[in-house]
């Protein structure tokens, strides 16, 4: 069975319509299909029965080269409106009580669809699409893997080339070509040295690294259209005094939380195992963010591992374990696996180890 | 005056109760702050005399160091609900009649905010922040200036190194490298040979330059957060018999737009200079999209010059002029330029000639 005939039982069972994509993850997981976007309506339409594309003229050339499916052109004199009613009169044994918008989609694209479509249900992804994607199949636990290799060669060259004085700012630098070298494509690189590292999204700038800091390094690259994320912890020199303290709380955490995570398990207390452990500590406050994420084509996406998902853990599904604890002012340290779900429980991708990196 | 105060104004003269912005251009345009996007909301309320943020608590230490703006923070376990019930309650003098939404924010992060403000009128940013955003600063004019140097460069680059044999896309990373290699940032490198410059949003792929092919190259990084796009035709070898008639249509427009782009002018006569030239030569059925876009912080943004177009043109503006013609499976021609309009009519930034480069 095909993914569109996976989709639309789905479709069928939650009684959903229809379903619309914009250019991204959706769409290039259903159709491997990844048009061009920009500020003009580019559109895909899914019923039980059939499917369209609402399609801007300058791109229908080069998009037919990738699907056969069929297009409703329109132009920049025109505009899309017509060109969607067309599209939704066409598709047969359609009716719009139900229907799915991409969660991702621009919000003024959105709102040509919605104001078709006045009296209906709006859901997003999550629940269709979102819910197949979780299963990742053999190709992609291949890649994922792979991927993840090419992530921790990524943390060692940032590892290696890191000396006091130097910036964050150019330790990114380094991880970005360590990706590109591997034939990835750089996605993001918290860098956070010192005090930096109390922010969990810190913007990796010009600060420079000091004797003594700890340093949050949180990559990840793309290659083959899949995603990598790893967070390590380092530091020059020998680190604060109740750095290793802190260190081992969140190390205790991840394996609560790996020790939880096994088939059948719901995600909300794979996230209670991993919090009650720095609860425990005392640290609580200062653990303010999820679990985890699912990992696939985007960096983010389900299923996510929070204090309040009902989401089962199946087989097949790949995600994050990354507890922190933030203090501000002093230092913050996270530790970051990718793990994919089997049968016996989840197994780690990367081969680094969690302890903190001495550099000298 | 400053940007807000600027933005202010309008509002109340439009009757604008409330913009909100997602992680973009509009919001680093209006705050000098671009922060982390991804799947949770962080989002910007302005209303004609208060200010706000809904901020993902893992987001906020960070986020502090660049705005003294209200925080109204949201941890992953309770979701943004009810900060945004209180957001909207604490933001006085506030009605929500209408409501501007980022055209670029997530649909679902859009859908929470108007699912909070159900009998507002919803518009988009075009008419208040993007007008906003068409005058360009002597600031912003001088670093559009340089960057256009950077495509120029760019350019040339990617002519000295084409050599029959080569792949599309090996061109691409010429490209992307003269502009890493200048402190920029690529952006896009549509390279199509042959009958690929047939399609004006051809993916850049695996086809090897043939002697003989003509080569679209239209590029663009960005630098100092601005944008560059340049479009230039070159070939290996001798052209096909009529390609330098087409040639010479498409010249013949870009000189007609930019003879008509004067102070004043209404956008969509321009665009109609460009078209008249292609239309009486015959090929009106080929010139398949608008004459033209802003250029600025994003790459495509107000004022768009199409058919339909209202805008009058003022000095500051800047802007593409890019006719083409695309005859199917034989090829295609475009040529663009981007103006500043001054007060005496419009200066092109590229210093490159727009003949055909032939290239041995």
């Amino acid at each position: 069975m095909d993914k569109t005939e996976k989709l639309r039982l789905i479709m069928k069972e939650k009684d959903i319509d229809l379903i619309v994509l914009s250019p991204g993850a959706n769409l290039n997981w259903l159709l491997n299909f990844n048009p061009h976007a920009d500020e003009r309506p580019l559109l895909f339409f899914l019923t039980q029965s059939g499917s369209a594309f609402l399609m801007p003229e300058l791109e229908a050339e080069s998009a037919r080269q990738h699907t056969d499916i069929k297009f409703y052109n329109w132009s920049d004199a025109s505009g899309p409106l017509s060109s969607i009613d067309s599209l939704l009169n066409d598709l047969k044994g359609f009716s719009s009580r139900t229907i799915v918008i991409d969660d991702t989609m621009r919000a003024d694209h959105a709102a040509i669809v919605q104001d078709k479509l006045l009296n209906s249900n709006r859901l997003f992804t999550a629940s269709t699409i979102g819910a197949l994607r979780m299963q990742k199949d053999a190709t992609e636990q291949h890649i994922l893997t792979l991927n993840a290799h090419q992530a921790d060669t990524a943390m060692e060259m940032a590892w290696a080339k890191i000396n006091v004085g130097m910036k964050e700012e150019e330790v990114a630098s380094v991880i970005k070509k360590s990706f590109s070298d591997q034939g990835a494509s750089p996605q993001f690189s918290i860098v956070a040295a010192g005090s930096n590292s109390a922010f969990p999204h810190h913007q990796t700038g010009s600060t420079e690294l000091k004797e003594g800091d700890v340093i949050v390094i949180d990559l990840g690259g793309k290659f083959k259209g899949y995603a990598s994320d790893i967070t390590r912890m380092a530091c020059v020199g020998s680190p604060p005094t109740d750095y290793s303290l802190v260190h081992q709380i969140v190390e205790d955490s991840v394996c609560a939380a790996l020790a939880a995570a096994m088939p059948g398990q719901i995600a909300k207390n794979v996230d209670k195992a991993a919090r009650d452990v720095i609860e425990k500590a005392g640290f609580g406050e200062y653990f303010i963010h999820r679990t985890g994420h699912g990992l696939g084509s985007e960096i983010h996406e389900p299923p996510f591992i929070t204090s309040t998902s009902e989401t089962i853990l199946e087989p097949g599904m790949v995600f994050s374990i990354e507890p922190g604890i933030y203090i501000p002012n002093k230092f913050g340290v996270r530790l970051e696996e990718i793990v994919i779900l089997e049968e016996h429980g989840p197994v780690v991708l990367s081969k680094l180890s969690r302890e903190l990196k001495i550099l000298n």
